[in-house]
């Protein structure tokens, strides 16, 4: 207590000065005194409970030996992937040595006694324990009896007795948590307890049920269910919203390890053990778990293209390599951009039973205030201002939903919910996002938690062009009122296209409808700009491209005039190569045409873009962003127009060959042809499938400029059922160049 | 890119291996690419903007010299305290060198030009520019124009002008970002713009306005506003809900330094400047960084009774040490409990024109889950089980109430909103809590944002006594639905005494009004005990009791038999000295009476309790908590009682004297008397008072058994007005020894 005249105030400290002390020492925290104990957050610290529990003092011999009871000679968890617990509980896909069941549901385990068990007299238990405090009011010590007199939250029954054996049937509540149990059988005497020895075999893992209607994220739809939780083969979309490209992603949610990984996650975050049964809280605290933002989470984002220190998002196959690398490293893993974030969170949602699904979303606006408005900046000319622009709208954003019913807002808000673990700005200080009810957003009942009035601007922003004076001020021009949000999509379940589910959002744009919700999001804050300029009566259109890359091309620009008069339109051409992420980088293209138009006309103007203007300029995912603006001379009003070129990049060819049957040896054959006249080095290939095959890697240190290559892998399927091979190439020079191969096993 | 296959996967990597690379460095992380530019969130880096600003090109002879225009002489802030601004601002009690304004309101600004000012053709501006990238449709440059035909959302006009001096009067939007701003004087000419340099002096502060409609802080009664906003003596209530206790407490919002020290908290966590003029994040953002949990935020907290290498919590008399030890060496400061949160977080809000008050809950239930129950967990016997008993219920709590609009929820949500600094555990994972509306806890509307849920259960939650039977399993026992929550105190505006606003949280305890709210919560997920335990027909009773610390005393327990048959019951009678978080320390007292009670009958029974038990064990707080809990041999029933006893600490005898005048020296005097048999070791004794004197403190190495000391200080009070000298005495044997003077200064 003596130093704090010293160094904990900077006021004038009056003499006597106080006793010299390590300054400079760490302080010494502690909440003794705070609460009663730690709070339990970890699985993995799941503590062992006694052998043997007598009940007061021992009699005047001493305690009777209890083995003089009902005596255990064996348990059997039934725990294989054919036999009944796996089958019924939808687990069978797992790998991994332990029961896994979905809580609600009825579970087996055989119990083999010393001689027959006699319903009137023996009394035993299964208690089941999670987290290192197991407490029976807080659900982390459960016991389970056979019998109707005594009964807990978790149901029990004699299924079956046959000779010393009997058959327990065991239903965990519809909201126990989640996570990894011991099981211990207990035989209660009038003495005391007797418990089985620890035994790691016997350790289960209980998820959640989307089977069962008692559980909070039951899902009442086979065909979504199938897909949502147990398909491990994804499809991501990205690109643009008239040049839609596929991504596939083997989630891997059932390749062993990855459930261990998953919860890691909630154990490296100090989630307490309590809250582990409710999806909402788990969804939320896994959203800031996935991004190493703040918390040391799984995924480190770079959108720098410079990916020298680990693997560039584009890279990955999947999300088993990144999972197991964090669960075993206890380090972030390098890097992610939203898919792998939204993939990776899929993988953790489906794994642990949570339906959920990727979505992209076109044109996302990128707002750090929940405001409805994307600013563009013009000069007084009409030219962009590069420096003044700092919003941005990206290409595509991928999240994901999650299904669940929220018993936290009022009737109605249940269903699929936003969350996103990318790390974006965030009005709320931490990077994390949702669960956000998708029908609150679609009716701007964006009050409710959590992060709503976010997504709602991510969807239905506006983007309004201001022209700056000189004086600083800026006067609105125009207002783009549907660019933003254009379109949602995700994979249809059970097969292999796309859905558009944007009316989930949205109502459509310029119905009733859509006017309620927005002046009901702006009751809630939100805000829009009111002014609504007028249009201008000359239009510029840039017509869609399907361009290699490498390839020169002519953009063809078409000014249109709908006035009777003639109009002189003085414009800026600009071409620059642009991050997925809407900002624009290197600007390879810049014309100045002045446009003359007679009334009523439509003027082409072309414009010639080479390759080698923007090849060494590339960003990885090989965008290039033309924007036209400019002035009419007469009027001065404004016009705009921009579109993302897609550039196509060369495909990696995969080809399997062999039985297709189950635990046959096959083969696959991945060939790729560098198409440029440059060699590609320090190239990167990975290839996995679910199912098939586990990420393997290569790496190539070059591919000259015109060869081939060609890698070839056995492997043996381990399940029947339709499935992929999927691969990436990745260089620094050349990234985005995937390939895959549909195969159907045979059983 | 030629690592990962190396060191980011865990799965065998197939040959060739990749190439060497320097693992282990630290991952190299850019947003180049995510965001156009960095996050606009350091007020203290303002940028300064350029002198002169050319429009286009020069022409053939080059730039005209733009002082040929208007020329600024001089610029008049009117800063003094008695001067017009500040006086109309209420800002005239800030010990500051600069300007300090409210939003929403007028202020003035003296500008001499190099000659008359001629409204029809000079065109001039005032600026104002805030954080590094300034822009105009961010509201972070914001140019002011004393004409109608330009205007922004700050209103200017001209207010007087006399020769060749200009008073012109600004309106900041009533939503403008709060902190520190540059100002500037732009001319602008036909060839350019010309500005001030950058002059330091020229700074204002524009902060919160609850004097103006417009401002979402607005408080429409000058009584609370002139207690919420203008005073910095606090009464902050501790002790027991039956033995209520004041410490006094100097927020010292007004000091040399605090505003700083404020503005400071929000740059150190970043926060974005476009966010800092909405009342609900920046108070959310603030109640997760004054508690040092996740950000290395304001204050440390500590429960253990260990202080050694800071000041103990009881030890502070007021804010200003803390925020300038805080924001001078950018360290967290050691140590604080909950009072110590909320008079700092009261500081903060005060001192940035946001209402507020600390508030005192009685009886607080700290509850890690939402749920409404505090679970007490009986032995068998009725004996207290202290190993499964991990639920505590705070003698008190402090948090803060601060008042303003909410228009992210529906109508009827705004007026005083809960804030609580002290970092409790929270289920969404990050040490903060609100702003929740009390209207919304009251009504049980506890789905909407932020944490309604939390505070709802800190005043609502039931107590439970389960018995723990010998399997494992709970009964519960019996109910107090009463207990928590048992009463919510604040300071009186503009009085010493207090103010009961219990029912401005929770309807009449019975009434139909709570019923219908309790069901409201539950519909939100709130869990509560739903078993009515028979009340058992023997009560016991603990008096209330008024000891000094070392004093032995007599606990008088009554058994009231309301039944017309004998009972008997099996007591177990349980002292302890008790952290006032409830969490107990030393059992000094155990006793296990038998009481037999004829029909109708009440005993009394008899505890002695020796000061020599307790007195080594004693907590800072010095409080003990007697438990009573038992087992009715006839009925099996439990019969429970629970009393804190607060013992009361010795006095601290502060003296004034000295004319009472402004800027006339006076002398305040304080004796202790160490009351004890022992020397009290390494004492601490602080002193200060709003508007008369500065924190100081003294240290003493002994003070010796039974002896005094006597410590005079001069002072010179700054300002008039009742004020008080307050002073606590701190050391590791004796804390919580305080004392205060009243005094009236006149002018």
């Amino acid at each position: 207590m003596a130093d704090q005249g010293a160094t904990q105030t900077p006021t004038q400290t009056p003499t006597p000065t106080p006793a010299p002390t390590p300054t400079g020492r760490p302080p010494k925290i502690s909440n003794r005194g705070r609460a009663a104990g730690p709070v339990d957050s970890s699985n993995s610290e799941t503590s062992d409970i006694p052998e043997i529990e007598f009940f007061g003092a021992p009699g005047p011999r001493g305690y009777p030996p209890l083995t003089e009871f009902l005596d255990i000679w064996d348990v059997d968890m039934i725990k294989r992937p054919d036999e009944y617990n796996k089958i019924e509980h939808h687990t069978m896909l797992f790998n991994s040595d332990h029961l896994i069941v979905r809580r609600g549901q009825e579970f087996r385990v055989k119990i083999t006694f010393n001689r027959p068990y006699n319903s009137e007299e023996d009394r035993f238990a299964l208690e089941f324990v999670i987290g290192s405090s197991p407490q029976y009011s807080k659900g982390t010590y459960m016991p389970v009896f056979p019998t109707k007199d005594r009964t807990s939250p978790w149901e029990g029954r004699v299924v079956e007795t046959s000779d010393n054996i009997v058959t327990m049937g065991v239903t965990p509540a519809a909201n126990c948590i989640v996570g990894k149990y011991h099981m211990y059988v207990a035989v209660l005497t009038p003495f005391g307890i007797r418990r089985t020895r620890r035994d790691n075999t016997r350790d289960l893992y209980i998820l959640f049920n989307p089977w069962e209607a008692a559980d909070a994220v039951f899902l009442d739809d086979d065909k979504e269910r199938e897909e949502c939780v147990m398909n491990e083969m994804g499809i991501i979309y990205h690109g643009a919203y008239d040049d839609i490209a596929e991504r596939d992603w083997n989630y891997g949610q059932f390749n062993y390890g990855v459930l261990d990984a998953c919860l890691y996650i909630m154990d490296r975050c100090e989630m307490p053990i309590i809250n582990r049964g409710d999806p909402i809280k788990v969804t939320r605290k896994a959203s800031a778990m996935l991004n190493s933002r703040d918390d040391e989470g799984v995924l480190v984002g770079n959108w720098s293209g410079d990916y020298t220190y680990g693997v560039a998002p584009t890279s990955w196959t999947g999300s088993t390599d990144i999972l197991l690398s964090y669960s075993s490293s206890r380090m972030p893993v390098c890097y992610a951009q939203c898919w792998v974030y939204a993939a990776v969170f899929n993988t953790f949602l489906r794994c642990l039973g949570i339906p959920s699904r990727v979505v992209t979303n076109y044109y996302s606006a990128h707002d750090n205030d929940g405001n409805l408005k994307t600013d563009i900046i013009l000069e007084d000319s009409g030219r962009i201002d590069r420096k003044r622009t700092r919003d941005s709208i990206w290409n595509y954003h991928c999240w994901n939903e999650c299904y669940m019913s929220r018993p936290d807002l009022p009737q109605g808000f249940g269903g699929w919910q936003v969350v996103d673990a990318t790390p974006q700005e965030t009005s709320d200080g931490m990077y994390r996002c949702g669960p956000a009810s998708v029908h609150a957003i679609k009716h701007g009942q964006i009050c409710f938690p959590f992060d709503a009035a976010f997504v709602f601007a991510e969807i239905n922003s506006d983007v309004v062009f201001y022209s700056r004076r000189k004086d600083g001020t800026l006067d609105p021009v125009k207002v783009n009122r549907t660019h933003v949000g254009r379109m949602v999509i995700t994979k249809t379940p059970g097969e292999e296209t796309r859905r558009d589910i944007t009316h989930q959002y949205k109502f459509a744009e310029g119905s009733n409808e859509e006017r309620t919700v927005l002046e009901k999001a702006e009751e809630y804050g939100c805000k829009r700009e009111k002014i609504n300029p007028a249009l201008a009566d000359v239009d510029v259109n840039l017509p869609s491209l399907e361009i290699s890359v490498g390839e020169d091309f002519e953009l063809d620009l078409e000014f249109v005039n709908h006035s009777n008069q003639r109009r002189t339109v003085e414009a800026y051409v600009s071409g620059s190569v642009v991050y997925y992420t809407g900002v624009s980088g290197y600007e390879f293209l810049f014309k100045t045409p002045t446009v003359t138009l007679g009334p009523g006309k439509t003027v082409k103007e072309l414009v010639m873009v080479e390759s080698k203007s923007y090849m060494e300029h590339l960003l990885e995912q090989a965008n290039l962003n033309f924007i036209v603006t400019g002035k009419i001379k007469e009027t001065g009003q404004i016009v705009t127009t921009m579109k993302v070129v897609i550039l196509k990049n060369p495909k990696l060819i995969i080809e399997v060959s062999g039985k297709g049957k189950v635990n046959e040896e096959m083969i696959a054959t991945l060939t790729f042809t560098n198409p440029f006249s440059y060699s590609l080095e320090d190239v990167n290939i990975r290839m996995e499938g679910p199912g098939i095959m586990l990420p393997k890697s290569k790496y190539y240190s070059v591919i000259a400029g015109g060869s081939s290559l060609t890698w070839t892998e056995l492997f043996t399927p381990q399940r029947p059922g339709r499935t992929r091979v999927v691969a990436t190439l990745d260089c620094p020079t050349l990234r985005q160049v995937h390939g895959q191969a549909s195969i159907t096993i045979k059983p």
